[in-house]
């Protein structure tokens, strides 16, 4: 069983791996989900999710995130709107906006009337980025324990100065991803993605190359069969990759990642 | 027991969460490591962990990381010395670099001849940044699931060329923090650190300070507390994070980051 788990994560180029448990089972098991039903969330579910989300480790215990939790259907709509009309962020029950936060220390400096320079340097963001990263991980494995469904929305960035104003941000803080949560759809399961070999990612003592464009033609064509098994025709990694990285306009309005993040109070020294 | 758990977590502003499971146990009854045992890894562990941070979500699968898994212990050595000199970098026997890895699909541009100059935006350091840190978080979860004990290392971030000299680095990929990985020295237990409560974090449809500066107040007792009983003498979170941030010099060298991370080949256009 933990064989075939492997082989649905890497293909045939399935690594050397010791026995799993269960949480690791978990976490290998993963896949996202876009397709939720309209069942209701449990009470006390987001507060739980947050504790774990919470319980991650922060950089000196800085704890530079906050969570904007959004039930209303209104808002969930306009926020879609906001992330490339992204359908399911309207569809599943609650969307939460992860933030990178740094907001909470300036207010602090400015009560104890102190300039906390070391929060204008990309350094802080780079922190605060990473904290809420770690969190949410948290909360996404909290959620799958429990049969729930998620999917991360790189797209609450293309217009993070509008989404600010939506979820009454303060300066110094930027929603940096989006997670839609909720009941996943019985009717839509989705197979586990295959991901790159572990040769071209785990590297030991230093950094190799080698042998990396024929492991990339045999991982195309893992992920061309893949992507035909989901309906989707035969999509392999390297054109994908190539097209969603070739140009700053395939970045959906990201290129403008440093003068938006400078407008939302990061000045990015 | 769950209430015990959140109080550890929270002290006594505990938030109204639903029944815990295993996994969520797991998730907040984390701490950091710092001492641990000479005691070896099992065969297999760093693949079974690789697999489990790998099935981590990654933004369009563009799986923009890579880890540099380091045993041999005069690297060890000289990496502690790069990183502010923490001895437990030493002392564990696994060092994990985590890479923000952009060097990948550079690559695959210069193989098909293609300039992808996507890659040359501070977006696509976030989306690295990003991947890396969903998917370190998902080792720290599968870690901790076997007993074993971990810690981040941000100091890594302090002299990041030197880092990536001593790993081999391609351009367009830095080591954007560590990871100790062991066997928790017994004799050496920590108790779980407490958190900020909820409402200054858990936002509900928009972003709201209410009771701030009060609520900060009660934290800073509740973490003085603790930190009294960790035998570190009362030290409040509010001294302690304006001395953390008030300065360019207190960020410990990664006030130059823009800088170091130009020298490495991301532009941040």
């Amino acid at each position: 069983m933990d064989q075939e788990l492997l082989r649905a994560r890497y293909g045939d180029d399935i690594p050397e791996a010791a026995a799993l448990n269960d949480v690791l089972r978990l976490l290998i098991n993963h896949r996202s989900c876009r397709h939720f039903s309209s069942d209701p969330l449990p009470e006390g579910l987001i507060e739980t999710l947050v504790a774990a989300a919470q319980s991650a480790a922060t950089s000196s215990n800085t704890q530079t995130f906050s969570v904007v939790v959004v039930e209303d259907a209104a808002r969930r709509a306009r926020l879609a709107e906001l992330s490339n009309r992204q359908a399911f962020i309207a569809q599943a029950p609650v969307f939460l906006c992860w933030v990178a936060d740094l907001s909470r220390l300036y207010r602090m400096g400015e009560r104890h009337q102190q300039t906390l320079e070391g929060l204008d340097y990309l350094e802080s963001f780079i922190v605060a980025a990473v904290d809420a990263a770690l969190a949410a991980q948290n909360c996404v494995v909290g959620a799958e324990s429990l049969g729930l469904g998620t999917v991360y929305v790189g797209g609450l960035r293309s217009k993070p100065e509008e989404v600010a104003k939506e979820l009454a941000l303060p300066p110094g803080a930027v929603a940096l991803f989006g997670l839609s949560l909720g009941w996943p759809d019985p009717a839509r399961a989705t197979e586990i993605k295959p991901r790159l070999p572990q040769r071209l990612v785990l590297h030991r003592e230093q950094y190799g190359i080698t042998a990396e464009a024929e492991t990339l033609t045999r991982y195309d064509e893992t992920l061309a069969d893949f992507s035909e098994r989901q309906g989707m025709g035969r999509q392999a990694w390297t054109p994908r990759m190539m097209q969603r990285v070739g140009t700053p306009a395939a970045l959906s309005g990201r290129h403008r990642m440093i003068e938006m993040l400078r407008n939302l109070g990061f000045p990015l020294k």
